[in-house]
């Protein structure tokens, strides 16, 4: 494809994805087709090229009515993955460059726009100043996790990188944790055995005094406490540890703190929403995914560490094809040490795209307006006489159920589900069925809060 | 920014993208700026937003001077990384999209498209039936080693989930091998000890009879031979393991074979070049990146496993939140269980973009012409009096230096770089420093191949 061409077709793949955004609001929220429909639909790969109106017209054929559309403005599942506008471009600019950062020698602005934003965000988001230069773009808070997790596994252990781990590593979370902290823990060779599963007081978060006496009598049985997975907003219900008192634990058995923020980090932007991140300035490490609430296209999660030198220490290697002069200057940073593969991608021009366009101010409102969706919707549930509030609303995520118990708060989400204008996803709160209601869709205004809570409550 | 915005702004960046090809090769290739330049050159985030105006003036002032210019036509470093202009439309069409396809009810689109490309690939490029069904798409061949890795942990012992590693697992590269999978064995919680290095014949590839008295050694004390890692086109200098005898020796005792052809791998879409992939058909893994030398934008690593039952059964973890009618029919895939993170972008676009463009005959085009140039200059080395092949010419790889010796060959290589015309990165054949010519980029055609080599010929 000449770049004529790509100019020409390039603009009519634009303006694709804008009608498709004009029109993704009026679309089915989940996609409606059987196991196997959108298989049974696409051609062998073809011998001789063809033009791009046939992949467009599969577009439209096969590809939208085959996709849950995550930018709805009733998409309230899991939590909503932002992919504003400026952010795509961001990442057609990424695309088009075509550019690879595994070290800083192969693309300088890839590694230093990075450097650059991860340093203002530690600012504009209130983040302790050891973050400074400790930063950098994950694919996910999976990835983060496992990364931190390395770096933990090293600096506990000088022999970690010789001869593995030995079976006395153990890996503190609570029953409310991400489930990818435990898969870390099995993918660094720990097992789950090496996963203690601390229990948490009434409003979900980790019991300190629990965790403290978890660890002592690990230490006293021989093992080595590596690393404490505190949360700040977790996935089942947005609940929050209480990361000071997990600092002070940590500090005194010299254990990794990890903090898991992928969902609620970027309200640390605002000022008013910072309460929850107390304790943060003693974390070894902490996560908040760009692409959650951020605004960004997946995948962009951010990722601090206070212990870069750690970190690189864990992850390198230096293979002959791989030496430069500006690697051995020591001048530079090379950020395929700070992460799982070796290439990487232009992401920063995504979340770039994203703070320029918004600006700071955008993305607070952007945040507020979910919070404050959030609250009204949490009044309309608590004045309702048959649903009620599960635990208390955790910003924009509002966990409720209906009080007739768990077959009437199924059926009624699952009625909403199947109406196409809203979509839902659930959890359990101490073995009660709730729906997790997470705004966050960067379309969702308060018609569409309203209209779908409507639908739910008239629903049993 | 509204889809009319979009409209407006996004045809601006496609016809930036355009420019920036059509001049790519009038730029130097490798970026001549110092460490710090680019930072220095960008403003504090803004509180309030701005046009998209600041941000394509500063690709042109900052980003493009700060680049290493991967689709520049002089690019033969490392091995060139395809960004082609239709996969760049693929890859934008996703971000349009804004999906995110961790289970199949989350985008079943998402999720048939890939399995349709991967199975439709396994006949195209002529690899074993056992791969039907058993394709996934990764980012990197880092981490489909490690995935193959950590499938390969779990079929050897069924206390690896619950227990993990017990310091017994030995793990089997080559010399030649990317460094990659030592730091994927690390990751695992292996360490370095537990990787063997096996010595090489003398044209690099593994000495199968010294792998199998080094495995039989290990069994002889005790230890447990986990995964060999054959390569087909090794990143140094393209050689070739004895992939059918590896094979042998791994059946003999159940080993894992995972096969890493991540730059060659896709040159078996062509018949004449499928004597290099003998004996993949026994592999227990495969992997082949789409985002090198298959005009495919970074990051698509095309991976698969006869086995993808074991490769679920190690990864997968099912927490409350993810759980939905359509996985628990059984009847899907759910991609999250193949690979490290959890959410995934929808990457099989960009690929399918690829394959729909250029049809099977154009790719086939692409890897074809570049082997032609790469013989080309094979035999204008073997005919010069001052160079020689250091090995023979490996596909579109081609490894030579100067007959007066390693300094020689630096100073013409440093040379030709620092002219900014062609870009070339080194390697060290049994302790002689020697060029990788790495044919691959897009826009590669004889005339640039024949400047860079009457540059490197004209210095000493």
């Amino acid at each position: 494809m000449q770049p004529d061409e790509f100019r020409r077709i390039g603009h009519e793949v634009i303006d694709w994805i804008a009608d498709y955004r004009e029109r993704v609001g009026d679309l089915p929220v989940r996609s409606q087709v059987e196991p196997g429909w959108v298989r049974s639909q696409l051609a062998p790969l073809p011998e001789r090229g063809e033009g791009f109106g046939g992949l467009l017209d599969d577009l439209d054929r096969v590809v939208v009515p085959g996709t849950t559309h995550w930018q709805h403005p009733g998409f309230y599942a899991y939590f909503p993955s932002n992919a504003s506008l400026p952010s795509v471009l961001g990442d057609l600019i990424s695309a088009g460059l075509g550019v690879q950062g595994m070290l800083w020698s192969t693309s300088p602005a890839a590694t230093e726009v990075e450097q650059h934003l991860m340093d203002e965000l530690v600012g504009a988001m209130g983040l302790p100043p050891s973050f400074v230069g400790g930063g950098v773009i994950q694919d996910t808070a999976s990835s983060a996790a496992l990364v931190a997790m390395l770096a933990a596994l090293h600096r506990s252990s000088g022999k970690w990188r010789q001869s593995g781990v030995d079976g006395t590593e153990t890996v503190y979370v609570s029953s409310q944790t991400h489930s990818s902290i435990e898969r870390a823990a099995r993918m660094a060779g720990l097992g789950e055995e090496a996963v203690r599963s601390i229990a948490v007081d009434d409003v979900l978060g980790m019991d300190v005094t629990a965790l403290a006496r978890q660890i002592q009598s690990d230490v006293d049985s021989g093992r080595r406490p590596v690393l404490v997975c505190a949360t700040i907003g977790t996935t089942g219900t947005g609940a929050v540890d209480p990361v000071a008192e997990i600092a002070e634990v940590c500090a005194r058995h010299g254990i990794w703190l990890h903090v898991d923020a992928a969902w609620a980090g970027p309200a640390a932007l605002c000022p008013e929403f910072r309460g929850v991140f107390a304790g943060v300035e003693r974390a070894d490490s902490f996560c908040a995914n760009a692409h959650k609430w951020m605004l960004t296209a997946f995948d962009l999660s951010l990722f601090w560490t206070a212990h870069p030198d750690v970190l690189v220490d864990a992850l390198t290697i230096l293979p002959e094809y791989l030496r430069n002069s500006a690697t051995e200057s020591g001048a530079v940073v090379d950020y395929r040490d700070w992460q799982i593969p070796l290439g990487r991608r232009f992401r920063s021009l995504k979340l770039w795209s994203v703070l320029r366009w918004y600006g700071l101010e955008g993305v607070r409102a952007h945040l507020r307006g979910h919070v404050d969706l959030a609250s009204r919707l949490a009044e309309w549930v608590a004045a309702d006489e048959n649903w009620e509030l599960v635990v208390p609303r955790s910003l924009s995520l509002v966990t409720i159920a209906h009080r007739d118990g768990d077959e009437a708060t199924r059926r009624a989400m699952d009625a909403v589900n199947a109406a196409g204008t809203a979509f839902l996803t659930h959890t359990t709160v101490n073995g009660r069925f709730a729906v997790r209601v997470a705004i966050g869709a960067e379309a969702t205004r308060e018609e569409h809060v309203r209209a779908m809570w409507e639908a739910l409550r008239s629903n049993r």
